[in-house]
């Protein structure tokens, strides 16, 4: 996770930009391209993201990519995706396919080729239910390409039905999921495991336990804004050190401009402000990045 | 899930032709003419698995697609995936998207569009890890579309690390994901669920305690051939009819013609013939369709 690590120290900033565009929540003027054919719905959402990481990519340690919203925009969505990644390296973001990809040791091998190989995203989050066999592969192709990268696993997730599979049995599965993440995990030159783990910012007596157990892993925390979470739910997660999460806003960032002033390029000046805000809201409450 | 149930029915079959099209396993022929440029390797691998429908699809009652083997060539690749649902639908053989998808509810929704709406995919297998949010979308939408579809969860797999998760708990997580299946599915005309349950045939064990949680639903069967599952193992997930399970195999068929002859339309008539074996050896344990 280095080249997480490094350029979230570089920024002064633990903030991960979501790229999660749903194409029924773009700017007027976007959809109205869209509308006169100027556009293909692929289209307007390159252009979207392209603005959002403009205008937010300053404030951003690193932008998360949310594979459904380029899957259901067919082949093409898939190209959308593939550019922006290409996009976030010209301007040294490190990116995190959100995949959530799980799946026997030879299919998860040709996931983690397509991900951090044939679409190059720096890191890629995994899912857990299959156990090592699921989550290895997207390790050693991340080792094999040496660029920093590494594997977030599903540990404690920020949904409402979470605690539906998660805190069903003793011990619970996010204990299962975090000693699987600590044992699969190697240390990297800053001091973290090249395995990480995805704990949501909603809920700080599971976050604080999964701490325990991981005392040296990233953590991505999604849930911060829309699905309210808040820097105090991060500061739970914290390491030692105060550091050690990577905090992602989506909706929080993207829909930042749907308020009654929406047209134009606005979209972009909202962005920016929710994301500096964001990142001045985390270094208040005591997140180190 | 009336779609997979009439047709295995039609067909007298409960083969399901799994197509896991790594690239480089394909015949010589195809590897020759992308080593010629005269195909791209997404190109070969549509020939390839065109000439696996054609051959196999007779005695298959459905067709899963590996979405992993499709994302690793790109969007051209993704091409193809949609490609081969339409030349499955013109065979009239239902298909499943094998995605293992598992996101929060308005994630889920956009990865439930793409495979169902966008790809046309008949079902999709789905993660559960995440709880009711992940799985219901993709319900929410095959109930809309109405086309005798829906999705197969995640249960217990059939994979070497599978317990490392699923058994290592109580309750095991396998009961918790099928008591999930049992409280989401809604009954059809076959009297079948619409909401299924992936159960590998490798743990005999496992399989029955999970049918008797879920006596009612359509299971499919991974592990069948290279995972050392067999029809004995298969025997232990059928429902009180003798029936109810559909049977993968993905490498048995698609690389059966890796023995000494392999050239040419060969591998066309190895897969037929191992799909026809693989059928006659269900029935002959007393699998019925």
């Amino acid at each position: 996770m280095e080249a997480f690590i490094s350029s979230a120290r570089r920024k002064r900033s633990a903030v991960v930009v979501g790229l999660d565009p749903d194409p029924r929540h773009l700017p007027l003027e976007l959809l109205e391209r869209v509308r006169e054919r100027a556009l293909t719905e692929a289209g307007a959402v390159r252009e979207f993201c392209l603005g959002i990481l403009e205008a937010a990519g300053p404030e951003a340690a690193a932008v998360k990519l949310q594979l459904a919203y380029f899957e259901c925009l067919g082949p093409e969505g898939m190209g959308v995706y593939k550019d922006l990644i290409a996009a976030c390296d010209a301007l040294e973001l490190p990116t995190i396919a959100d995949a959530k990809r799980g799946d026997v040791g030879h299919v998860a091998a040709a996931y983690a080729g397509a991900h951090l190989s044939v679409y190059g995203a720096t890191g890629v989050t995994v899912n857990p239910y299959m156990g090592a066999d699921a989550v290895e592969p997207f390790l050693d192709e991340a080792r094999r390409l040496g660029r920093g990268g590494g594997a977030f696993v599903l540990v404690a997730t920020s949904n409402p039905s979470a605690p539906d599979l998660q805190d069903s049995s003793t011990p619970p599965l996010y204990e299962a999921a975090a000693r699987l993440v600590a044992s699969l995990g190697e240390s990297g030159a800053s001091g973290y495991l090249d395995t990480g783990a995805v704990v949501g910012a909603t809920r700080s007596e599971v976050g604080r336990r999964v701490r325990e157990i991981l005392p040296e892993a990233l953590f991505l925390a999604p849930g911060y804004g829309a699905q309210k979470g808040d820097a105090a739910g991060v500061r739970a997660l914290l390491d030692a050190s105060g550091a050690g999460v990577l905090v992602n806003s989506s909706r929080g960032i993207l829909r930042a401009f749907e308020g009654p002033v929406s047209s134009g390029d606005d979209y972009k000046s909202a962005a920016r402000d929710a994301a500096r805000g964001m990142r001045e809201d985390l270094a208040a409450a005591g997140v180190r990045a």
